[in-house]
């Protein structure tokens, strides 16, 4: 089946239209009609070639929803017509340990949703900037928000899981404080999921302007990072710190921050890594620095309801597909509040 | 109380005899004819003031072993004649939550053995390479092994409770593969303790002429690191790696050993950080970097029990008191296996 779709044909060329083809609905399968799909930092990176071996053309988007249009004959988690999401991941080897743990993104054979090994034309597969997609129904998300929301819950099945899901891991919750440094698209998640856990947020940003947005989004207490005096007066006393930021960055001043135990989990990657930090940050109160890398499938699950019942979303800009060059432009400068979302009906047009 | 002792008047001055006094035993108080003390890499460092602020004169040693010689009208849980061990900590508020949890060596106020703050003259803590020690009750522990081991009891109150500690607090036990990298004063303990906590072990080194000393400490495997293919044969297969080098080195090649959320603690300080890890190395695998420091004082005596249940003791070399210099000399080049002792009666000569 051949679909529209927005993708670039080299990295160093804008994405433009074009047309490409899904294959056929296996008897594991579930085709998407595709409404939705957000736009996350990786697509940038990916479409121009800033990250080892990229495959074009390359068609980005992990940040799928749509509608069930087609199911397998075997298919029994899905049918036609439910409002369903897929992530990062369409597959993984299916049977290592971190599979059958449900921790598929952890699987050294995870296929990404964009850019990853596939028998399927063209051999890589291409993401959700195209009007339907077909995915094995193990990768495939049950979305039990109202429609209307439908473009704003996009955004979860990456910033919402990559933020849920060490938050789960090192046991957020009621009488926990904890740190979410960077507002942006996973920092944004990170104080609407970490607030909704009971914890109390305490927001680190660069920017003073960002202190009474990262207040409405729910953070208890906001920290400008260059203020010696704010950073003082949290001094071992945080948990927990989820850190987005993926440029490279001081660790050590956010170290000093956490109690005995607490642990500062990285969610961003930054091409250069960051300053290495004192080794006395971490022995002097048994302090760790650990890295996450977005979330398993049934964990993606959990938090897909778990923002139901909160009636959590991410905060979006909607856009048209033919947009999307002028939207990596804006997020480059940080002018997003705080996902770009394409209205993939735009690709029909 | 006058005894002899041996220490530095300065920091570019070698070690010699010198006459210290002790403090009155209070009530609440132990004092301690000392038989042995280990010498610790510390040691070093602090008398020749390679760590900030140092304080003169300087009697190092924090791994003390001996005999109950007096006791304060409030002490009931050592008498005199019991043998009894002193470790890195004699003082700490008694109050936080660390010292209520039994993790005084986290306290913000925890006084070391020597260099720390105290009312006692000279105004600062003086360490084990002397005659006796005045010790509050808390920070004094029980020694069960057998007499004639005392010496090489000794290096447990540092190097044994710096390597028991992280392997208790990351649960290693039955059925975990462990890593322990370097072989010196507190990798040999590492190994050991790793063992008998029934661990398979694998050592790492950088030298070929380790190798079947590893194994006779206990060691299951041996891997000179510099070998790739003796390393890639441990991809991803360790649950935990203990690091005891404290030199800067590439930590990213020990990562890529490590299973999905495996850690990697740090007990070694390099003056200088290490080479930063990949962000990378973290985040594929959930996996953890972090730091541990000595040990509190019930897990230091669970760990002198535990030791004598298993037999375990250092691999030591005994000197006198007035072999000190030569003998930092030899510890700088690595040339000791794998821990020198003062015998303090040496000191009376």
């Amino acid at each position: 089946m051949t679909v529209k779709a927005f993708g670039a044909y080299a990295g160093d060329k804008p994405l433009e239209p074009m047309d490409i083809s899904r294959r056929s609905v296996g008897p594991h399968d579930v085709g998407i009609e595709i409404a939705f799909c957000g736009v996350c930092h990786s697509d940038i990176h990916q479409v121009r070639a800033e990250w080892a071996g990229t495959l074009y053309p390359c068609v980005p988007g992990h940040e799928i929803v749509g509608r069930v249009s087609a199911v397998g004959a075997h298919v029994t988690s899905h049918k036609v017509g439910d409002l369903v999401g897929v992530g990062c991941i369409v597959d993984s080897c299916k049977r290592c340990d971190d599979c059958s743990d449900g921790l598929e993104n952890y699987c050294d054979h995870m296929v990404g949703t964009y850019n990853g090994p596939t028998p399927d034309a063209p051999g890589h597969t291409l993401g959700g900037y195209s009007q339907r997609i077909v995915v094995h129904e193990r990768y495939v998300l049950r979305v039990s928000h109202p429609e209307e929301q439908l473009a704003a819950v996009a955004p979860l099945l990456c910033a919402g899981i990559t933020t849920y899901s060490p938050l789960r891991h090192w046991n957020v919750g009621p009488g926990h404080k904890v740190g979410v440094v960077g507002i942006g698209g996973l920092g944004h998640m990170g104080i609407k999921l970490a607030n909704a856990m009971g914890a109390h947020v305490v927001a680190f940003t660069t920017s003073e302007s960002k202190r009474q947005a990262a207040k409405a989004l729910g953070a208890h207490d906001v920290v400008v990072s260059r203020n010696e005096d704010e950073m003082a007066a949290h001094t071992k006393s945080l948990d927990f710190i989820l850190n987005t930021v993926a440029a490279p960055h001081d660790l050590d001043a956010l170290f000093a921050l956490l109690k005995r135990d607490g642990t500062m989990t990285l969610v961003g990657a930054p091409a250069t890594p960051h300053p290495s930090p004192e080794v006395f940050s971490l022995i002097m109160k048994r302090r760790s620095l650990a890295g996450s890398m977005i979330g398993g499938i049934p964990e993606t699950q959990e938090m897909l309801d778990f923002c139901a019942e909160h009636g959590i979303v991410a905060d979006i800009e909607m856009i048209r597909a033919d947009g999307i060059n002028e939207a990596y432009e804006r997020m480059l400068k940080g002018d997003v509040k705080y996902r770009f979302v394409i209205d993939t009906a735009s690709l029909a047009a």
